[in-house]
């Protein structure tokens, strides 16, 4: 890795990744990205992103790939932000670009979903990293970052490294804060707790905003059961949560505008939705370890079907 | 009531009421319908009735009125088969018509539905009924009747008598079966035990037939859950089901031609959804005897939330 400034390789530069590429572009970084579908027009225009921290601004990419392997040298860290999704391989997807001395991170949502690239790669570093931004892709390469855009980030499974406190400095300098964690597992279920409930939900309400799955006692009562669902897969994993974590979320929720889901907007655009990572995956692991979870088993079975729903013709 | 033949009023003739309409008009009965929504048409064209059990054939009502008040003198039945929805006043509606002798027979879907009725005509004879039929509304006066047709009938809250078995004869006589029961609530929490568990998941999966709903071991393990629930809710009202019910009633579902519920049918056209009678009813009983459920619950609020979402605008 260079001293002065590392070389990132975003893949998968959706909102996620055109957003933080943007901002760790400014601080002075040589920031490359793959983006397959909206590869002609980033190439051409780049990425036109309105951010309530950064402002309204073009982000040109030291390069645009419509395919990691065009990339000629490995980066120092390899961003991933596709979708996790049971048909993308993303392993298989990243292999072209990962070098001896790559830094992986993972900016993606859901539990679990490090384990696959960690037995891909046993001899990379592997950082992961949550982001709580609201952020949509709303045409060819048009970003629009309403709120929010703290990350939390560490090594996987635990610790840090001196790798992710450069990252981690990059991204504070570019006004993103980023907290470094040594307990990023534990992160997760934290984060975990909030999706896995209000994901599916808004899905299976026909696509709501969280002022809308809040608005009666008996909603508000459905939200709660499947976070404490949530808190206890999380406590039979060994990561205990806050006891008021659950009041705290609901709480702060309420007191934001309604916002909706990053499933129910897939929903909407009929598009895959990450279930297995933010739902199966928490009641898979719930499972193993004996806890009972009937809101979530009634979530997954229902978002399954949804799923397979939208892949039949009517 | 005439000793040879009474005389019918059926209210909200839709599919179910054209239905039984018809067959006790061919037995001799004077039948007359209110029909607001197909007025003009069944007025000028009567039914045009497909049916497995009756064969085509047009079914030309005795008169067909708009308004329940349009009835001269009151019948000696009087059949309601309008939905079970809360903004629909089931007593105000039928008051016009009733008589000090005119029995009210209920033909309608969901648990306590009678308690309205019984408290709003204490003086009138109260019959409960159970249709287990496949048939629909497929246009203006237009019915197919696809599969089954037997009934369960029997006095609210139970028992039975002498005009209940009258017209359960007639029925018998139009080639519906229709079984006399003593113990009718107990016959509806039975029919519940079906309604409750797949009428839900059959919009929440997205407008589901029960085929879809049956595929996977996870969505049976769902749909099992909460029929269990329902049995358990029953348990505690007093009413203890078969304990083999739930088997049979899954194997008996897979050993049919995929079939989409009512509820399912008016989530895709847009009309409002009998939650309450099916659902919200079994679920309030159930809370009211301290029963966990958990699964019913979920359906319930997520339900709610589909319902509330169909009248806002997106």
């Amino acid at each position: 890795m260079t001293a002065a400034s590392p070389s990132i390789l975003i893949v998968g530069a959706g909102a996620i990744g055109a957003l933080y590429g943007s901002a760790l572009s400014r601080q002075g970084t040589q920031v490359s990205v793959v983006c397959r579908s909206d590869y002609d027009h980033v190439q051409q225009h780049g990425y036109a992103i309105r951010s309530v921290v950064l402002g309204d601004h073009v982000f040109r990419p030291h390069a645009v790939l419509r395919d990691v392997s065009q990339r000629a040298s490995p980066p120092d860290y390899l961003l991933l932000t596709v979708k996790v999704l049971p048909q993308v391989d993303r392993a298989a997807l990243i292999k072209p670009a990962v070098g001896p001395d790559t830094v992986i991170v993972l900016i993606e949502n859901g539990m679990d979903i490090e384990a696959e690239i960690a037995a891909a790669f046993p001899n990379n570093e592997l950082l992961s990293a949550l982001a709580f931004v609201q952020v949509s892709r709303t045409g060819q390469g048009d970003i629009v970052h309403q709120a929010l855009g703290s990350l939390s980030l560490g090594r996987y499974p635990s610790g840090t490294t001196p790798a992710a406190q450069r990252l981690a400095a990059l991204f504070d300098a570019s006004q993103f804060n980023c907290a470094l964690t040594d307990a990023v597992v534990t992160a997760r279920w934290q984060k975990a707790v909030w999706n896995t409930a209000f994901n599916p939900i808004s899905v299976l309400g026909g696509g709501l905003d969280t002022e809308m799955m809040l608005r009666t006692s008996d909603n508000q009562a459905l939200i709660r059961r499947a976070m404490e669902e949530v808190c206890a897969a999380a406590a039979a994993a060994g990561h205990a949560l806050h006891p008021k974590l659950v009041d705290r979320m609901i709480a702060d929720t309420r007191a934001l505008p309604g916002y909706k889901t990053s499933m129910a907007v897939d929903y909407e655009n009929g598009r895959p939705m990450e279930i297995e990572a933010i739902l199966g995956n928490v009641v898979r692991s719930g499972r193993k370890n004996g806890v009972a979870m009937p809101t979530l088993e009634t979530l997954y079975a229902l978002a399954q079907m949804v799923e397979n729903r939208l892949n039949v013709p009517r």
